[in-house]
Order: C-alpha cells, then structure tokens, then sequence
C-alpha cells in the first residue's frame, strides 16, 4: 500500500539509460533556476526605499542613483558568476570555487552559508507568497502556517518527481511574472512620456539631491542588494543544462541577469517617477501598479498574482540546488552519504526530503514570520558572493589564462565590493538576527570537517581484506534464550544442532512453578542439551540474560559466541503489542557487544 | 545514565521477599483506597442543588430528603461490597463478580467500564483540583493543561516506586481533610444549635416541600449519586491489605461508608440550615465554610485547601486499582500480557504508565474541561454498579450460603436501584457526552475478546513440541550480502564456511566502475567463493536482494537460507546518521521471509 501512496506522489522509478533525456533547455532551465533571482524584484525598490524614507522624504532621490549602481553591482556578479562557469562547467559554485583556490576551511564555510541560504530561501519566499495572498484571504493569513507548510509539501513532491516535470510546471509562472511586469514598465513609462505620470517628468528631473549621512547612504545600498539573492543559481546547476553544459549556462546567465536589471531599474525609474513611497500596508509593486494601471484593472491583479506565485516559486530554485550541494558535499565526504545517491526517480531524493523538513521546522519554529529570518540570509548571501569572487581572484592567479588581469580585476572589485555589503550588514543587522548566521556558519563547517573524519577513519578500517576472527576463535559456543519448548525454540535448537555441539538452553526464573515445569520438561525432551536456570530477583528478563552472556565472554575471550535467538512473527502488526517483544530487546542489548554473533529464527504465527 | 535517572525517579529494584512487606494496615489502606470517595462529598451536595434551583428556589428544601435516600443507598452498596469482599477475598471486584456469575460477556462489559471510569477519576479529579487552586492563581489557571500533566507525572512517579512509599505520602492529606470537614460540620451544627445561622432553625424545619415534577426529583438523585463514584475501590483492592485480607477490608469498607455517609450528610444538613443556593463562580463546599468560619479565617483556609488536595489525590485511587484490574483482565488472556508482569518495584508498571499516558491524553484531548467527561463517567460507573449487584444475586442463588435470602434481597434492591440510576443518567446526559460511553464500552468489551482469541489460537500454535524444520531443510544455503571486501564481509565469509559449504556473495550492481573492481578484488581474495552480481535499475539496495532471497526460496521451497549479514556498529550512536543502516533495512524487511534465518556479524568501528 505504501508502495502504491509512492507510485501516485512520486511517480513510477526511472532507470538510469532516462538521466541525459532529463537535462532542459535554456528556456526552461531559465524558468526552473531564475525564480529566486527574479522573486527580489518584488521587494528590493522597497527594501532601498524604506531606509531613505526613515531619514526624510527627501532623501528619496537618492533611490535612483543607488538602484543604478546596484545593476552595476548585477553586471560585476553576472561577469563573475560567467566566468566561474567556464572555470567549473561541472557547477558547484561558491563551494567548489572556494575550497580549490582559498583552500577547504573557505570551501565549507561558503557550502554552509549555502545551505542555511537554500532552506531560508524556501521559508522566506513561501511565506512571503503565503503572506501576499494571505491579505487578500483572511483565512489563509490565520492559518498561514499549515498553508506554508502545505506548499513546501508540494514543492517537495513535485520535485522528487524528477526536475524535468518540475520544469513544465514552473515555466509558465516564471515567464507570467516577466510578461506581466514588462508590461507593467512599458505602460508605466507610456504614460511618462505622455506626461500622464501624476508629477510632471520635468519637475524631478532637475530636482537636487539632498545631503544625506553617508552611512545611511550604504544602509539603503546594502538593503536593496537584497536584488541579488540567488543570482548564482545558475552557475551551481550548469550539469542540468544540456550539452554544452557550459556554454547554454552562460548565456542563460546573461538573460537572466538582463532581465533582472531591466525589471529592477524599471521598476526603480517608475518608483521615481511616480514619487511612491513605501507605505505601512501595500507593497511597493502593488502601488506602483495600482499608479499604473489603476486598482480594479485586470491589469493589476495579473501583477499581484504573478508577484505571489513567483515569491513561492523561489522556492523552487532551492529545490534544484540544495540537492545537488549537498550531494556534492556529501561526495566529498563532508555530508552524510545518504544525500549523494541518486533516487529512483534520478533525483537526489533525500537531499530534497532533507531541504523540505528543514524549511517546514523553520516555518514551524519562527511561526511564519519572515522578518526574523532574513537578516540571516543576508549574511550568507554575501559570504558566499564574497568567498566565490575572492576564490576567483586566486584562481586567475594561478592559471593566469589569456586575460586574466582583467578578469582577476573584476572578481577582485567584486570581492571588495560584497566583502563591504556583508560588514554592512552584519553590523547593522546584527542584533536582529545576524548573529545566529555569524554562530552557525562556523559551527556547520567544524561539524562538516568532523563528519569527513568520520569518514577517513571508517575507511582506513575497512580499507584491510582481512577478517578479524583468529582461526580457533569459531567454535561455536551457542546460547539459546527460551520462554518455553514452543515449535520456535524446537526450530532453533535443530538449527543449533546442526552448526555446533556447544549449546546450552538459557531460562529465566521469574516463577518458581513454571521454572520447575520447564526443567522436567526438558528433561523429557531435549534431554541432551544444557539447560542453564538464570536467576532473577527483580523479575527482568533481559538483564540475567545479557549477564550470562557477559559471563561466558569473560570465560572464553578468545571465542566467539553465537545467540540464537527464536522469534514469533505475528500475521498482523498491531498483534505485536501483545507480545513482549523480548527477542527484540534482546537484539538490541547486544548490538554493542564483541565477539557475539545473532541469529533469528523466525516462528510464523498464523 | 538512563539507568540512574530511574533509580533516582522510581527507587532501586526490590527483590519479591519484600513483596508481603508492601501490604499495608487498615489506617494506610483507607486513606489510600478511600480519597476518590471522600473527594466526591466536595461536589455531590452542589449536583443535588443544582437541578432543584433550576427548577425553583423552594424547590431546594427537597435536598435533605434526597440526601437521606443517597445515604441509604450508600449502606446498600457498603452492606453490598461487603459481601462481594467475603465472597471474592482475591479482590477483582464488578469484572471477577460479573465475570462468575453472569457470564463472560458481562464481565468484559464491566472491566471495560471500569477501565474507562479509572482514567476518568484521574483526569477529572486532576482537572478539578487545579481547577480550584486555579481559582485563587490565574497563572496556574492559564497554564491549567501544563499543570494538569505535570500533577499526573507526578502520581505516576509516585505510584511507580510503590504502594507503601505511595501510603505514607497520601495518608495526610485524606486524614486532614476527613479532620477538617468533621471540624466544619461539628462547628456548624452548634451555631446551629446556639442559634447563631443566617436563618432560625425552627423556621426551616416546619417548612413545606413544594409539588415538584417526579423526574427532576429523579434528576436531582441521580446528580447526587455521584457522592457514590470510588465507593467499590477497597471491594478490587483486597488483597493490598494486610492478613487477613478479607476481614481488615471489610472493617475499612465499614469506616470509609461512615466517614463518606456522615461528611455528606453533614454537608447536606448544614446547607439546608445555612439555606446555601449553589453559585456560578463559588463551590457550594466555598460557600458553607464561609458561613460557618467567616472567608478570612485560617479554619476557611483549611477546608479549602484540603478540598483542593484531596481530589488531586483522589486520583491515587485509581493508581491502586486499574493496574490491578488490568494485570487481572491480562492475566485471563483479555489484556496484552505485559500489563501482568510485576516491575522491579514490585508494582504493575506497565499499568501504572498506561494509566498515566491516558490520562494526560485526555487533559490534552479535552484542554481540561471536566464537564464533558463527567456524563462519560458516570455511566461507567452505575454500569459497573449494576452488573457487580446483578452478579451477586446470581452468586447468592448459586451458593445458597446461609442467610443468602437476604443478602440476595439486599443486592436485588442494589441492583434495581443502580439500574434505575443508569438509566436516568444515559438518558438524561446522552447528548452530552454519555453516548461516548455507549459506543466504547462494547467496543472495548469485542476488543479484549479479540485479545483472548489471539492468544488462544498463540498458545496452541506454540503448544507444540516440535520444530518445524525437516532435518533435510538445513542444509544451509548461505547468502552474504556485501558492500566490498572489508573486514566485517571477510568475518562473515569465515563465519560462513564454518556452518556451511554453499556460500554465495551478493553485491547490488548501482556503478559500473565499482562492480568490476569489485569483482577483480573477489576473484583474487576469496577465488573458491561464489559472487552473485544483482542488477538494481533503480539504484536501490534493498528490493534486489530481497528479489534475489526471494528466487532462491522459490527455487529451493523445502530449504532453508540462513543470510549472514555484515553489520557496522559505530562506536558513538549519532555517528549511525551517517551511515546508510542498509542491514537493519534487510533485516526489517526479511521479516516476514518464511524459511529465511538472519545472522548479524558484528563490526565493531572505534
């Protein structure tokens, strides 16, 4: 039954001859890898916007120059970003970047600020969506928890379906969001030229900038980076692509990060030329769109609707990439094995299992609310941009490839640039939240280090092809713990006889009568065995059990012991609450003892 | 650590040469078996009240007689339990009594009820003592679920390390509440006399009872009849007494009915002199003790608080008696079996956790709110009533003991009585709540029915003294499954040529490159053994060896395969997260393998 509840979530398994037919096209893998990228759009002429306003209406001016030298900021990561693509067409981004050239320490703080982005990513974005509808519905916004959580369940099981099916689903949205928000410029910068907006163009075009701190100037720079969130997806899922891997990456990569610009700076140049400030209780987008298109236009609600969906299906990005990370790492022996093994459905299935339990605690834990979380995703957002470009740096250094000043120049303006944003905003934001990033990064990364430790010690052990039983040590002392001469204990002492002729029956006395039955009755009937009576004042079963074991060990060293153990197998599950479970417990307790072999002969109940 | 944290919670093991020395005197018994009893004199004065005065304020001069008639029904069932404690000195009570006399069927129904009105008292009294301590601390009462739990962890502890450490600790507070409410009483009554209540006495007494409906009268009895609730428990703990069991119970059934009979009778009295009407937000019990002391006085104090004390530890009552009716009910076959097995505190552990479990549930379940439960409640309490009388006067037809015309009239009248009682209190209450009742008991009774038939159809099957294996049949097929060639594979192939000389390694196929080294490596370090290469499309470990098990047991179906399977122990038991734990996955899913024996060699990493 399980196995069919599997077949219908997850879809029936794929062999591995399907896993070329699963790479996709630019035009999807551009829906599937840019939502996150994309989704920021929604909130980063709000988030330059909010600061300045703090400081006076005024200030508000500034926004354009700042929105500018944020697309500038895109074009240096997109050049960056492009060419650490060429430099590693098997992806891996700010990991794979960082652990080559700035050595593994680098590498696994950059996979750990990686990691705790990909899971804030889903949280984020799907309560961002979940709150954006949420206030068109109550309902949902009282529940907005079980919805979240509801919507990561499905993004899970449509992507452990397999990411070729996952892009079908998500290039409509994606390319919806674009369509509805170019429209949205156009028409916007339409009425501008018309002299339609509601301040005549002329009016702020020759307005002054007033002299603001440069702090604040910075403050306002490094919240609307916030633009940038998920702008290196792309060259972590260059295998996805098909072949050339490469090369349909980086242009991908340009149009994304074309279109990115084009809709931030639209948006920015409408915010401005409309006059909008960030009010209390509408977003940016939807006073800009109602500026636009007015409030009860289909107009507006195609932007409203595109802004949800695309603000969940960020989420989405995260999908593609934690698991794939985390295989990568896992690879690498600095994550648990289990994440780097392909499913049936060639998916990394338990990476993407992983990713949803981790987003839904967190949704649980901070009760939907996104405000908490982001200053921590900031943090990791550019301590990965940081530790990339720097590793970039490095890495023209030593390959010095035609170019490589200019190049290494770039990544090295880069690496300044976004080293400033993280100071900025670990500082600024550091009470608030920052500093449990600041905590956890360095701590995932010791763990990280541990668990390849781990690994290295596991295999120098069993690394040798030698087993480690002296020859003599296999005698066969055999125990059989009984509760009584029922078939199953009949089955074990047979199946004893046959491979030792050391056995000896273990009972345990926890009532006088019945210990004297089963004395007279072995005698009866298996008079040729060893019957050992094990005492037991406080009327435990195990214990006495496990000591007589111990006993033996002690007497013998240098012999193995075998303890055949006679189980019932009950014809329905729940009838096991009826037993006692004592083979069980008995297996258990001696899991971590030396020189004791288990054997279980299955009695079937009907 | 485990093993300390419950020596310090539940005490250190006792031996069974204590277990004599756990039974308790008559003073201990009756504070231990009587205070769910006692308990109800707090509330069963208001439940007459209540109906009365919604009917009428006059109407409330009716009460002093129903009160009389509740007091003569209490000497009914004492006069009635006492001959079941004659007749049954092994305790068992409705369940044995019903169960003898009447059939099994009855006594299923009566254990059943018996069982739910032993979780009932516990969350009800629970609930309601918080509730009034609640009353003087809003924090306690916001929290009142928390609280709640935590007074049942509480009990569970306690009862865990045994009745006689239980006696001693809740010997005080039943004395000091019997001590405090005889004092109200005494002080009441000469006011009373001295003239000094609200009302002058001579005015009351030659007052008229008016002309109310005959089934509010009823209605009004019936509530009252919850000063009854608890009166059976010293009749199904006879044998916690000291010897002579059967006389020492008798004797302290006869001083508990007194105490109970005289406190509500008192209770009853002085609120018809006070001329008390119940109140939305005092306790009737608040009300007289006011009146009598006056609110700020330490004697108020003291009622008060004992009040409060002793229906928190009415529940203890039902720490005596349900493990003791369950191991009973398990010990015929109608319970799981654990529930029979004295733990290493000489107590039915397992009882006493169920009890506690179910309890909590409730409280969770029900937030707390008692008067959802109490119509549950007092069907099964009536039920139980009715059909332990019903049993003894088929006991007293049977026997036909000297005297036994009379006894059988007493419990004929009982039964009737009772009987009428249920029936008013299933009727009345049926929408709120007594069809829960209605529907579980019949269900339990099939349920424990079920139990009894599976382990019947169990000990037959297990009946036999003989195994079920041809002698031919173990001829050791052996099949080691492996992952590569490390020492914990090589000890199971040294292992395996020991008991067997047709040995076949088993390696799933999920990388090319691995098998061929894989195979390269068998042929030059165990050349004489036999490798079996399964296929896996779907790169899963486990459904090619169950698949491959599977062939073999079709191909040889008279055989048995013993499957030696490598095990890994870590040394610390977090690092097992790291591992892929493919050998207790085989091992969950060769379970239900007929003819297949698992053996688990061990190794051990440091």
């Amino acid at each position: 039954m399980s196995m069919n509840l599997k077949k219908i979530l997850i879809g029936t398994p794929l062999s591995e001859e399907h896993l070329e037919h699963q790479k996709i096209g630019k035009a999807k893998a551009l829906a599937v890898l840019s939502s996150d990228a994309l989704s920021s759009v929604a909130y980063a002429t709000e988030e330059i916007l909010i600061p300045l306003m703090a400081f006076s209406v005024a200030a508000i001016s500034w926004s354009l120059p700042i929105a500018l030298a944020i697309v500038l900021l895109i074009i240096m990561i997109t050049l960056s970003y492009r060419q650490t693509i060429s430099a590693y067409p098997n992806g891996g981004g700010a990991y794979t970047v960082a652990k080559e050239n700035l050595g593994t320490k680098a590498g696994l703080v950059a996979g750990a600020a990686l990691l705790i982005d990909y899971v804030l990513t889903v949280a984020v974005s799907v309560a961002a969506g979940i709150e954006n509808i949420g206030s068109a519905f109550p309902f949902i916004y009282a529940h907005r928890e079980i919805f979240c959580i509801l919507i990561i369940f499905i993004l899970t099981i449509v992507n452990l379906r397999g990411i070729k099916d996952s892009s079908t689903i998500f290039a409509f949205p994606t390319y919806f969001f674009i369509f509805s928000f170019i429209l949205m410029i156009a028409f916007g910068l339409y009425k501008v030229a018309l002299g339609e907006s509601p301040t005549p163009p002329d009016l702020i075009i020759h307005e002054a900038y007033p002299v603001i701190p440069y702090f604040l100037l910075m403050k306002a720079f490094a919240s609307g980076c916030s633009a940038l969130t998920g702008i290196e997806a792309i060259s972590n899922g260059v295998q996805l692509f098909k072949k050339p891997h490469a090369k349909n990456a980086k242009k991908t990569m340009l149009w994304m990060s074309a279109i990115l610009g084009f809709l931030f700076l639209g948006l920015s140049v409408l915010a401005h030329y409309y006059q909008i400030t960030p009010k209390e209780d509408e977003t940016v987008v939807s006073t800009i769109a109602s500026s636009v298109f007015g409030k009860s236009t289909v107009f507006y609600f195609l932007v409203q609707s595109s802004t949800a969906l695309i603000l969940i299906l960020a989420a989405n990005t995260s999908y593609a990439d934690f698991p794939r990370l985390s295989s990568l790492m896992a690879k690498d022996g600095y994550l648990p094995r289990q994440l780097a093994s392909l499913g049936d459905r060639l998916v990394f299935s338990n990476g993407i299992l992983g990713l949803g339990l981790c987003a839904s605690l967190l949704i649980f834990l901070f009760g939907g609310e996104t405000h908490h979380l982001i200053p921590l995703y900031a943090v990791g957002v550019f301590l990965s941009f940081t530790l990339s470009q720097l590793g970039m740096v490095i890495h023209h250094f030593k390959i010095k490839e035609p170019g490589w000043i200019q190049s290494g120049t770039i990544n090295a303006i880069g690496a300044i640039v976004t080293g400033v944003v993280l100071v900025i905003i670990a500082s600024t934001k550091f009470t608030s939240g920052a500093w449990m990033a600041i905590l956890l990064i360095p701590y995932m990364a010791f763990a990280f280090s541990r668990i390849r430790s781990h690994y290295n010690i596991t295999a120098k052990q069993l690394g040798k092809q030698s087993s480690t039983f002296v020859p003599g040590e296999i005698d066969h002392i055999t125990v059989i713990p009984i509760s009584g001469l029922h078939p199953g204990a009949m089955d074990a002492i047979a199946y004893a006889k046959t491979i030792s002729t050391n056995i000896t029956l273990c009972y345990v006395d926890v009532n006088k009568t019945a210990t004297e039955e089963m004395i007279l009755k072995c005698k009866n009937v298996v008079p040729s065995i060893k019957l050992e009576i094990l005492p037991s004042p406080y009327r435990s079963i195990i214990s006495p059990m496990i000591e007589y074991i111990d006993k033996l060990r002690n007497e013998s060293p240098h012999r193995l012991i075998t303890v055949i153990i006679p189980e019932f197998i009950t014809s329905k599950w729940y009838h096991n609450f009826l037993h006692n479970q004592t083979a069980l417990w008995l297996m258990a307790f001696l899991r971590n003892k030396k020189r004791v072999i288990v054997t279980s002969i299955r009695y079937h109940l009907e």
